[in-house]
């Protein structure tokens, strides 16, 4: 199976990092979008969208959506839950980090990050701080009762969020205001096969 | 079960729809997020992301997320895919749904029907204009192919897209550019138990 993605995206991140940790074998195709390589006929015949991270399997049928990605390579392992309400839990989670943690959390990023916070701009950024900063509150008050974000075990759910989370300083969020969201980093950077972002 | 929702919320109707398709018995409670009924602390303490539809199963236990909630209520149905990546695929839709279609058309919806326009709002409804379109086009694509969005049956995909699809013309989105969107509404209107949106 091949995955088209760019590494520095915390979407395309998830992905690397879930292969890595259940030792998923794949070729990891490398996507510029500035460059235009997701605007191509050739990859918009794959993915009408025009987004990575894009999964392509060997029969050529393709998946995108980084988190509907995640939960399909998981199916079957200890990362999805198999109970319904628990299953849907991790849903929950991720249309929460898709609707109301990446939208802000993200885009400060690459405002700042890659941008480099351009005055015309700043405004944008400052705005996504307060929704942000709502976005970690919520983790933060869930992760203060439990070590992970639906329980006692690590899920995609943990996977989806931690993509941006550990990097929200790059967006100005400093995450030493939220101790659980911290110690939950930390345990998610102790696992096996664990690898960071670049 | 109560599901606590406003009907006039794509969101919330969403769930409606479902539960009168599948003929699943449920307490509706109306809330009306303008009298603050979501900022409430008895309210955050089932929703700590203030967010409604919110569905609370009779032992307790709460769901977010209007598209985790849909497939949590259709589990074991036919409107839910068994097979992993029919599943991710209905799972795609969705997350499709939620990053790059109700942020635009839901939001133009809002600022053109709620708020009639304003002079303020009116450089941000336009903006969404582009994406909306976008968005619309990759479903028209799809449905092209397939009567419905993952293929020959109803998911809960269709039910995900629906929700502000069929209201996207009061967000200034004309759907009679869109043939096979606008036969897939019919079809969706067409099936029996269906039910409007007010
Ligand atoms: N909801 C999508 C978001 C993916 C996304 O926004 N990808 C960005 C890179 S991080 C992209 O491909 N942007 C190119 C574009 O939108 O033209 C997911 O979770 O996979
Ligand atoms: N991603 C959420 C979005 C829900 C949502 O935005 N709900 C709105 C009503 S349509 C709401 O409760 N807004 C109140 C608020 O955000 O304070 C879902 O799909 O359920």
């Amino acid at each position: 199976m091949k995955i088209y993605g760019d590494i520095q995206s915390g979407n395309c991140y998830k992905i690397k990092l879930l292969c890595s940790l259940l030792e998923i074998k794949h070729e990891w195709v490398p996507v510029d979008i500035l460059a235009g390589d997701t605007a191509n006929p050739e990859f918009l015949g794959k993915n009408p969208n025009g987004k990575i991270p894009l999964l392509e399997l060997d029969d050529g049928r393709c998946l995108s959506e980084s988190n509907a990605i995640l939960n399909y390579l998981a199916a079957g392992s200890e990362l999805l839950p198999t109970d319904t309400f628990a299953l849907a839990k991790v849903q929950q989670w991720q249309f929460f980090e898709q609707y109301s943690h990446e939208p802000y959390i993200a885009v400060a990023r690459f405002i700042a990050k890659y941008l480099g916070l351009p005055d015309n701009r700043r405004a944008e950024y400052e705005a996504k701080q307060t929704g942000g900063h709502k976005a970690l509150s919520v983790m933060e008050k869930q992760l203060a009762d439990t070590p992970y974000l639906t329980g006692d075990s690590l899920t995609t759910a943990d996977i989806s969020l931690y993509g941006y989370t550990h990097v929200a300083h790059e967006g100005g969020f400093d995450l030493g205001q939220y101790p659980a969201i911290s110690a939950w980093v930390n345990r998610i950077q102790s696992l096996d096969n664990y690898i960071g972002m670049s």
